[in-house]
């Protein structure tokens, strides 16, 4: 059965039957059908939150095997259930885009999803469109003010470095010159699009604490420079308020459930690269006051997910987890081995070796933030006793919890053991997380930190733009910003094609970039597509509705 | 006080009560909030489609003293329902770009409001984002198709005619080259993005049956030719089906309600000019399905509304008004006498009398559709005794029922003298409308038809490239599709400076475009805005949220 047909399989609860297990009053929810609900922001509890337990799932260094972070943690939260934690599951948005590309959607898998899979990765409740509304609402602004004779505000138009934006895979907006036609058209310039996901403003509705932080990290964010070489702000223009106002709704977490009727909470969903990749502060808050635990993820492997959602975003919050899942699949670390993508079915303990130290890398990184790690081993129908016994005696030699999940095949119940070693870690944390670096560390030694304590790299080498730009924005006093490096996701290292644990290689920083609004620094190590383009066989081709409003093709 | 300011002054009734006054069980609506719900298309019953009736508001020609056709249609709605009759008001969905240009809404006015208005004005249930969606999903599949080296259908980039969209007004994307970057970009080309109302996907959601209808629909639209001159369909890139998942939600109808906590339904929004300019066959038919009387409305005045509204949508749906609400105002029929804006306060009825012939030619062109036409005075305080006699004087004269209407200050008691000249005419109605051309006529007859007959025209010149396009169109098949006239909406003639009544005038057309999908030739007068740009001081300026979330400068 795919996914698609297994999350229709299952008829969806009322979604007040979902609240009201998380004691929320019927009138407290706005409704979006029946099956999903926006949650008022009255409904986090400072006090609950700091009482709560948070679980961080992540990953290894992610490959073509797929290693099934989304799938486990809706698997952990169900089992959590299962075993008497009172529990919601909190998710990032699926983007738009990708589901017309390649098929897949980014609900989870098997039996353990979240539902109504299909809207939530279509529309759900309007999330990106209004982040995209209040990103190009900027955008007009701008290129209007450039427009103007009257009103304007002196923007150099080869300065201006916001961009618009749009959730869909579409190469061809990637790179574009606007404003053309004449006189009427505008001012022309080079520009383009971001996916949504990729936007500014999604990073920081995800970072905001309330409606008052969202209008004023909207009217903080940087957006090009004046003739004068002064830097313009959104607020210059204005737009602060309209923007808030777009994002109104947005701001509120999303309830959903699982297929197995458990609240889960989806909000959010900034790029792992390019931002902090992980679902809204809001969104953990209100999971910690409606519940006793919270299983979150962060995007892409512990390199860039864990690392941000702690340095970052846990920071701002003052959130800690206390207990961090590290998910591995035999497959993907055969895979690190060397092996390529048709072989992993077969038995290969001696791939898995060699793949292993990828694991070992994600551990050990892990265990400078000082929490509690647990290995869930996603199980795949190859994965052979030899491989799995090899997996088991190397966490149990180095004295690390480790359970085989089978979230995908059996939903709930197939993770009940990573639950209760879990519950375990969680009940054993006595301290906060020890942050990778300093805010008041000055930029080059808080990337030297991340690289050389998460990445295991040697130097951090800027470029000369980067070294310019490194001291303008010192200059500009945002010297204290955390960092969000953009780096690959396919390797530790910032060389997509060293697999495994990289080991003696640098850092190159090309340029950074500054989100002033979400509030960091981002050092671009290589090549980061903030727009990606279709396949030449896009999934959209398959995709058919029959009479009855049946989709095909979808997932 | 403001339109916002009486809009928020009333708590709407739960939506749920509003359904339940058209017999809508809780079970079949989907909230999206406590004040909005989509309705299923299966509420739609054919037979009380045929039995309803009708009501189709209309104006004189627009002019910036403003008209109040949205205010008079939900005043004349609630007025219906204070006389007994059974009644849901159908408007389109308002546009979000506009409301960042120039302050104020288009939910109707004063006391004659449709409520939730912010979040009619804004995101509303997503309608608008879903065909944006649409819309640039097959923007992404061609360029994406061009790009291929392996799966290429041949298109010649230079012949794409299928623009992107967006709800913003942002002059700087009407004209751009997309696809730059070199060739991981894509093949560079001219093109541009028209407002989301402005899209053929609004017209053909607004236009089509049903689900299987809408991907029809949508597999048709005419978006390229190859390099051998043969045109491309959305179908021939496998479109069909994704589009129409992507607005499986956006092609149900929304409920709503009046101030006064009457139902009204809103559902789609197409343009006047180059569009049908009225909401969607579904949502009209689901008002007749579920009460005895429907007031809607159509874009601009008569001359393109209503003639789209008949010629277009009514004969599509087999639908037809059983009267025709002409609304005027003394203001504007002083503006149409050659009065400027700021002295329309004055008592003039030397210059009424002289704006006169613009309500006269379109009382004669309703005439042509032999349906009863009752004429509505939007009342202003400035309207003098002595004015509103000389127009009654001249309805009385001609044997046309007249009625001052006072919706924006009074709701619907303003609206019952009106309300029961209405309930007469619609009950001494007893044919259908006469179609101003035959299908059968070929598309020449049809356009010389429109312009003489409804807008007083001699003759219709076609350019030299319109009369290449034309013989294109015919030899394609298409001489049988109605025409949709894109024309100045500012006068009857198509230069826009010719107000009142013009005579001794020809229609000009410099080129034809084609709407494959929603099924209609657009032959172009003059230059049609299909995006507009900001004002120097875009009210998005003015707009700001408090910590309660209490909105201000939005309306």
């Amino acid at each position: 059965m795919t996914d698609l047909q297994i999350a229709s399989s299952i008829q969806p609860k009322h979604i007040k039957e979902i609240a009201s297990k998380l004691s929320i009053q019927e009138d407290q929810l706005e409704y979006y059908g029946s099956d999903k609900a926006k949650l008022p922001l009255d409904l986090i509890d400072e006090k609950s939150v700091n009482n709560g337990n948070l679980v961080l799932v992540t990953a290894i260094t992610p490959t073509p095997a797929g290693e099934g972070k989304t799938t486990t943690s809706i698997g952990l939260g169900d089992a959590l259930s299962h075993i008497g934690k009172k529990t919601v599951t909190v998710l990032r948005e699926p983007s738009l885009g990708p589901v017309f590309g390649i098929k897949g959607g980014a609900a989870g898998g098997g039996y353990s999803q979240v539902i109504p899979m299909v809207d939530i990765n279509l529309h759900f409740t309007g999330d990106f469109h209004a982040i995209e509304k209040a990103n190009n609402l900027l955008a007009a602004l701008i290129d209007n003010n450039i427009q103007s004779k009257t009103k304007s505000i002196g923007i150099d138009p080869r300065t201006v470095i916001w961009k618009r934006c749009m959730d869909m895979n579409d190469r061809g907006l990637r790179k574009i010159v606007a404003a053309l036609g004449g006189k009427s058209g505008g001012v022309p310039r080079e520009t383009g699009f971001n996916i949504t996901a990729a936007s500014e403003i999604m990073a920081l509705l995800c970072l905001c604490r309330d409606m008052n932080d969202l209008q004023e990290k909207c009217g903080n964010i940087y957006v090009a420079d004046t003739w004068e070489g002064k830097p313009v702000y959104a607020k210059d223009l204005h737009a602060q308020g309209a923007m808030a106002v777009l994002l109104k709704d947005a701001i509120k977490p999303n309830l959903v459930q699982t297929l197995e009727g458990n609240p889960a909470i989806i909000h959010g969903g900034p790029f792992a690269n390019i931002a902090q990749g992980t679902n809204s502060i809001l969104a953990t808050k209100m999971g910690l006051s409606l519940s006793d635990y919270v299983v979150t993820e962060a995007g892409f492997g512990s390199d860039l997910g864990a690392e941000k959602f702690l340095n970052i975003k846990c920071r701002m919050a003052n959130l800690s987890p206390k207990a961090v899942v590290l998910v591995a699949t035999i497959r993907a670390l055969k895979y690190h081995g060397g092996k390529n993508i048709k072989e992993l079915t077969n038995e290969d303990v001696d791939a898995l070796e060699k793949g292993l130290p990828n694991l070992e890398r994600h551990i050990s990184s892990l265990r400078s933030f000082r929490l509690p790690i647990v290995v869930s081993i996603n199980a795949f129908s190859s994965d052979t006793d030899a491989e799995k016994k090899f997996l088991f005696d190397y966490c149990e030699k180095n004295n690390i919890p480790v359970a085989l999940s089978y979230g995908w095949a059996e939903g709930g119940k197939g993770c009940v053991d990573l639950a209760n070693k879990v519950a375990a870690a969680v009940e054993g944390c006595t301290q906060k997380f020890s942050p990778t670096y300093e805010l008041t560390d000055d930029i080059r030694t808080k990337m030297e930190k991340i690289c050389r304590t998460i990445y295991g790299a040697e130097n951090v080498i800027l470029s000369n733009k980067a070294n310019r730009q490194l001291k303008q924005f010192e200059a500009m006093g945002y010297g204290n910003l955390p960092v969000c490096i953009a780096k690959t996701q396919k390797s530790l290292s910032d060389d997509e094609k060293r697999l495994g644990r990289p080991e003696n290689f640098d850092i190159h920083i090309r340029e950074f970039e500054i989100a002033t609004g979400a509030g960091f620094i981002v050092p671009i190590a290589g090549n980061i597509l903030r727009m990606p383009g279709l396949p030449a066989t896009p999934s959209a081709n398959h995709i058919k509705m029959d009479a009855n409003g049946d989709i095909t093709g979808l997932f």
